[in-house]
């Protein structure tokens, strides 16, 4: 299959936020559109955790991307009208430099001697692709989830270079529910004896751990109530359950199995653990001694913000701090409270909620 | 340490609801106060997943109970008044048969050949021990969590025996969202190459698949405003956290290591996998065809319900369901909503809050 990534190489040093640095890193990144004559029509999206660069098909790569049903011709953020960019994050797996890739200094793979990750650091891998196409400004910058704390970093490092910004289902900080979840996430990972202590071989990583870590957090992704009114208590056939006494049995275990096995091929385990531990460590009080004065700082003139009553990761009460926080300074903030059942990823999923939004916003 | 621990064997076969038969098990529980000369003062507590018979001190036995605020002399239950009952549950690992038992037809650990199960053989190893004490009605039946489930089979199978029934953070069946969670847990053991297929040595259990399980516990028996007040974003010293990148670096994680590190040799893995399993198959439904139908068939003409906001393992949708289902046919029906922060937890900590609904209830 073809792909429509590309990739920039930032040469020479790359400091990275909590100290160490990086050699000529990559940063893979994927466009639909045209910048227009003006260079005024540039959207920038960071993602979540896990997802690709590939937020969209296009000609060259049509297999659907992760929000296909937002970019694209005639979509919500119609790439006819923009020229849209997406970043796969530093620290990732797919295309950009993370603890997966071969450090040139030594030819060795990074794994655990990759530095500290911070969202600070997949903002300023976005600003060097921003670079690499010439784009001095950006009509909006779009993050959901990771996506939207590593949007607020670039605010916060690149003053004024977004015009507008759309926030969805993330937080200013990480809370201490969120961190304790992904840091049983990244214990499992790390007690799976497959680990070795991030040495597992290129083709052989701990698939039990992340099997275990991938069912935690599509339990902390979705809500309970999406799950009453879809499995409840239905069983799954017995020829599912086999003999074992804890094997499947309800539906939604099944599920659950299913989710996981998709997954677990796909993902690195140690540009896992670096990103989930990159989300604990945001906080935009490190901006500026608070995360009032931390928002205050931020210059876009048009702000949205998307929550979902559901999501228990970046709960209701921190889409009202960042509104809060945000409001004032001459800005204009807008804050869309949705009743999606999907909880925390209601934005890949709730489609017909997000998209008369989204599209209003870029209206 | 002296114990005050009372055991009944119940002799010959004793049927599992779910098939299979168990030989001569035993039951222990410990009781306080004085059976009155009417044998009316009884009062019966089922217990949550993990806790032992030992709800509270007495003189034989003077370490604090899971229950020491609410049970005893002067306490919301008071000993002085009542004969207080509290039995370890069948399938557990204190006192009561279960997987981590020998077997008396084959001289081994049951282990796996435990049969299935349910809640409904864990009331009637309740049942068995009123037999065995000569108490033929109960002036209340008490179940906080797992233990509010058994109470309510205690009540489907043996209708009329209880004059009351106490209701804690508890539901008339498992939903998905805690299936789901439980199920994990589970696999996180399972999946331990310590467990061994249930065979681990009896010295030996898997840890860390227990030491997982619990953190997941700990985080799904709190709340995150609970946390969030508690530590917000915390660290610990940097002593803690050592060189390893992943190691504990907020205080949230140190305090899921402590609890964790408290309960992993306490608990036999098989005997929570089946408690585990036997709190997913649980359904009010199973008795009548419909959760109406089956609280419409329990007996106690008194009934609180308490439930708490910040619990997401039984939702107060699941507290309206138990209250608006044994409401009518001339029960007494009270609901109290508790605004704790502490989670499904909340009964064994927010004493302030509890002591006084449950000293109402028995006044």
């Amino acid at each position: 299959m073809s792909s429509a990534r590309q990739e920039v190489v930032v040469k020479g040093e790359f400091p990275m936020h909590r100290g160490g640095a990086l050699i000529d890193p990559t940063i893979a990144f994927e466009t639909w559109g045209e910048l227009d004559a003006a260079r005024g029509n540039a959207v920038l999206i960071f993602t979540g955790l896990s997802p690709s660069a590939h937020a969209a098909s296009c000609a060259v790569d049509p297999t659907p991307g992760w929000w296909e049903e937002i970019v694209g011709p005639g979509r919500p953020i119609d790439t006819r009208r923009h020229f849209v960019i997406c970043v796969n994050s530093l620290g990732s797996c797919f295309g950009s430099t993370g603890p997966a890739s071969v450090n040139p200094l030594t030819g060795d793979i990074y794994r655990l001697d990759f530095p500290t990750l911070s969202l600070e650091d997949v903002a300023r891998g976005g600003y060097e692709v921003l670079k690499f196409l010439g784009v001095d400004r950006l009509r909006a910058l779009v993050g959901p989830s990771m996506g939207g704390m590593t949007a607020l970093a670039f605010e916060l490092l690149f003053p004024g270079l977004a015009e507008s910004l759309m926030l969805m289902s993330t937080g200013p900080r990480a809370l201490p529910f969120s961190i304790a979840l992904r840091s049983l996430q990244r214990e499992m990972i790390r007690r799976d004896p497959g680990w070795q202590d991030g040495n597992y071989p290129r083709d052989t990583v701990p698939l039990t751990g992340m099997r275990l870590a991938r069912k935690l957090g599509m339990i902390t992704y979705r809500s309970a109530e999406e799950w009453r009114q879809r499995f409840g208590r239905e069983r799954v056939s017995a020829e599912h359950a086999g003999g074992d006494p804890f094997g499947i049995a309800f539906s939604v275990e099944s599920y659950l199995e299913h989710h996981a096995n998709k997954f677990i091929g796909q993902f690195d385990p140690n540009c896992y653990l670096y990103l989930s531990r990159a989300s604990d460590l945001f906080d935009v009080a490190d901006h500026g001694g608070s995360v009032e004065a931390g928002l205050a700082r931020i210059r876009s003139e048009r702000i949205l913000v998307v929550g979902v009553v559901t999501d228990f990761l970046y709960p209701m009460h921190q889409q009202h701090e960042l509104v809060d926080g945000l409001s004032g300074g001459g800005r204009e903030v807008e804050f869309v409270e949705l009743d999606s059942l999907q909880g925390h990823d209601s934005f890949l999923v709730d489609m017909d909620s997000y998209r008369p939004v989204i599209a209003s916003f870029f209206a």
